[in-house]
């Protein structure tokens, strides 16, 4: 059964999906359905598409083209093209079987995901394969199977020396700028480290962000090999090189209900570090409450199947542990944090948490890549930091990523409208609510505008006196720091601590049963 | 943060759903992301929109209309829209519960099926809610809860005059057109029977497919109603009736993966018999190797969850587990089906399975409806039967869908091309195999050239000599009938008794191992 059909080019994309409309005659008269296949032939080339079925737009005897099957095709408006159903792709039912809650083999899963990256397979049906991971945990070898071929289906990047390191945070923490202080002290230090970082969801932002104001970080594979192979590092923004595609379309249809399937989130990760050429790798977990990861003994588990997931996809992985349950760092949103990361690096008093993380960190890193010896790695980064060593690789990354290397802490401008959160009593500060912040320096316009966000001014056990500021709120537009102060009126953002956390007292209930 | 954007319409239906496309500049200047929501604003009115990213077509400054956004707003093409993001609907975190595990209630579920049919929820964000199904089985309440918002979200029927009955086969078995034989004998004893059927996905034939030989099968609500109102019963396409939204949009997203999650199908069935009005319900359970129900401890199983779960939605439910494994009637295809029912109906010999199997169906039905006292309904239905009542009603029903009354099983014509295929030896005939008569009637034209199918010539345990035809192929393209040839002398649609199943031989192996 085939039918010919006149072509109708429908000028937009259908998500880079190659689909097709059909009149519900015409698919009636195929045999198919929505989301079944279709052979579309012209003359001797045959390609496979995704069925859409209308009842309206597309006439019987049309065929809908949108623009990516119009492209594939390359036909003319006046030739009519031959269709008929054709079989669906094997993968369907091998994401049918894990969804059942089977264990899935190796090369089943390199095909669902080459099917899905050269779009054989719908959104819904690679949801489906997500979905699995919730019915059954992906076992190692399977998640093993994942990652290598998420990189297999990207690019992998090479440059001219190594070795190349890298590090990772898990994320989930305001502040925590802790990569654009580490990334100059690795890359003075000889190693290479070509990081690429995310930008903002829900927090207030992302690496990506911070380092924007200081420098573009959309950067083309091209440009960031070249700058990586330059000056031994980079801070780029991790979507506009999207080295691995497959992490990108199933990251999206994580996105609405913020899934992080485990496999997953392990295979993401992962699978950029290994197309990214990282051969060793320091993956800092925060833990606390508030944090991503709530307690040590979960840390520990997520940190082991890190460390063996890297280690099977051929990179030496090592995972610190750190507390997770307030910022790091003063500021918080891009500029505020950029200003923090340029005092640590210009040894300006910088915050002592910042800087002492990330030489922690940039410590490991450094021990990895065979520069310090075990042990030795912290002082060594404490003598690159010292000695500007660091703010000079900063500088010339900058430059390379098309910034302006001259800037200095005092150059950053902040939100001009401003409103200080004090204290409404004596006392002590007893600690920091994470999710609190995030959404008062969000209301004030962060990550989208870059001056916003807050500043905290006090330390955990530190005691302040009644109208004492607690932390600033920094809004580029007047009407985002209304809306931020309304919000810090009823958030405690910071929490002070108290004697009597509250009173049971000893009441008879009240009789309101009616008299029997 | 808000935008000012110009329209630009895009002359094509978004699947139903309110969505709209954004350049990526502007997403990212509002902070969206694809899947997220916005609200689109024009003078007073705001509506809410799925967002979709695009780097072509739709330029900065631009918005992307579909149809259904088009036309929610109204608007002319000159005036710009106020767009702005939105929040999530609530339901999306209720899916995410329930995909992580835990059950959610009635009121979450109500709100996720009604947020779906009203178009909130992307089809992504739906599958993840049927997957749920797989991570944790509904509980009872969670399943009730899931029907009646099937039915609260459609239309119900209403008729002027009772008791209402209906009959459901859970299906899998090719012929068995019970329904056919017995719609016509419960509206000739006086009971409503508004029955809707479904068409062919995999198999040879649907009731629907089948009825269509005789009469038109897509009646609109108002007809149904009309001819049940007035004869007593119908034989209907369900697709064309749609009762129940919500199951035809989530069956859409089951369709690829052929997924047929316990609680999804349960709600399916009964919810669209609650909204045709049924009060009284038989379901047949088909039973057996090559079923979908393979042995009778499951179909017990499956029993009673459609009992209790018709109790709780007012509906008086009886099930019977009938035998699975072979063909009921000779005929497979559409009009070899129809000429089978017919044979039956006009009493003309007609085969011996269909007639004693729709009686004793047709009997509870009589029973349940108070027709007849239990252990009467089988005599009461087989009387009606002889007495050629039945067939009158039939005629009735099919002159009211607008068919023609004065067909008898002579009149129908089956495929011209046709090819016997017979016994390659003396012998007896042990089974059928259900997969293999599937495939071949579906090679010669099945469900879509009515024509076209098998016609089986022997029972279980009949001893046939060598060259005596089994089945004979019909066709009605030549070319049909050639690739179901060549598939029916690959596959043994018909099993054949022997006395030896294997031999298993005493042998060495072979020391394949080097010396050592």
């Amino acid at each position: 059964m085939a039918l010919k059909l006149n072509i109708k080019k429908i000028d937009i994309e259908a998500g880079g999906k190659p689909e097709v409309l059909l009149n519900k005659e015409d698919a009636e008269e195929l045999g198919v359905h929505s989301m079944d296949r279709v052979n579309v032939i012209l003359h001797d080339s045959i390609s496979t598409a995704i069925v859409d079925v209308t009842e309206h737009v597309i006439k019987p005897g049309e065929i809908g083209l949108f623009r990516e099957m119009d492209k594939t095709l390359g036909v003319q408006c006046d030739h009519p093209l031959l269709v008929e159903p054709a079989t669906l792709p094997e993968s369907v039912s091998f994401i049918k079987q894990r969804l059942y809650g089977n264990s899935i083999t190796p090369e089943q899963i390199y095909s669902i995901v080459h099917d899905f990256v050269d779009n054989k397979l719908s959104d819904v049906e690679a949801a489906y394969f997500l979905a699995s991971a919730y019915v059954k945990e992906f076992s190692d070898e399977e998640t093993v199977a994942l990652a290598e071929v998420m990189v297999e289906t990207g690019q992998t990047l090479k440059f001219s020396r190594g070795p190349v390191v890298d590090k990772h945070s898990i994320g989930g923490i305001p502040g925590n700028r802790t990569t654009m202080v580490i990334v100059p002290i690795v890359a003075a230090s000889g190693l290479l480290i070509p990081k690429t970082s995310s930008r903002a969801i829900s927090s207030p932002s992302g690496t990506s962000d911070t380092m924007e104001v200081l420098a573009p970080v959309n950067l083309s594979l091209a440009e960031l090999t070249r700058i990586v192979n330059k000056t031994g590092g980079c801070i780029a923004w991790g979507g506009s090189v999207n080295l691995v595609p497959a992490d990108d379309m199933l990251s999206k249809l994580r996105y609405t209900l913020r899934l992080d399937p485990h496999a997953f989130v392990l295979a993401s990760i992962l699978g950029k570090k290994k197309a990214a050429g990282a051969e060793k790798i320091v993956i800092d977990i925060p833990t606390g409450i508030g944090a991503k990861v709530e307690n040590v003994s979960q840390a520990r588990e997520l940190a082991h199947s890190f460390i063996s997931l890297g280690s099977k996809l051929g990179m030496d992985v090592q995972c610190v542990i750190t507390p997770g349950e307030k910022p790091i760092g003063n500021g918080v949103g891009p500029a505020l944090e950029a200003r923090d990361v340029l005092r640590v690096l210009e040894n300006d008093c910088g915050n002592e948490d910042l800087k002492n993380k990330s030489l922690s960190l940039a410590g490991m890193v450094l021990e990895m890549g065979g520069k310090a010896r075990r042990g030795e790695g912290y002082a060594l980064a404490e003598s690159i930091l010292s000695s500007g060593k660091a703010l000079e690789k900063m500088k010339e990354i900058i430059a390379e990523q098309g910034g302006n290397p001259a800037i200095t802490h005092k150059d950053i401008s902040v939100g001009s409208n401003t409103y200080d959160v004090c204290a409404r009593g004596n006392g002590t500060v007893y600690g920091f609510d994470n999710i609190a912040i995030t959404r008062i320096a969000r209301a004030a316009g962060a990550p989208k505008n870059k001056g916003s966000g807050i500043y905290i001014h006090v330390r955990r056990g530190q005691f302040v006196k009644e109208d004492e500021p607690l932390y600033t709120i920094y809004a580029d537009h007047d009407s985002k720091l209304e809306s931020a102060v309304k919000l810090s009126q009823t958030l405690d953002a910071i929490i002070m601590e108290k004697a009597i956390l509250g009173i049971v007292e000893n009441v008879k209930e009240e009789q309101c049963a009616e008299p029997k």
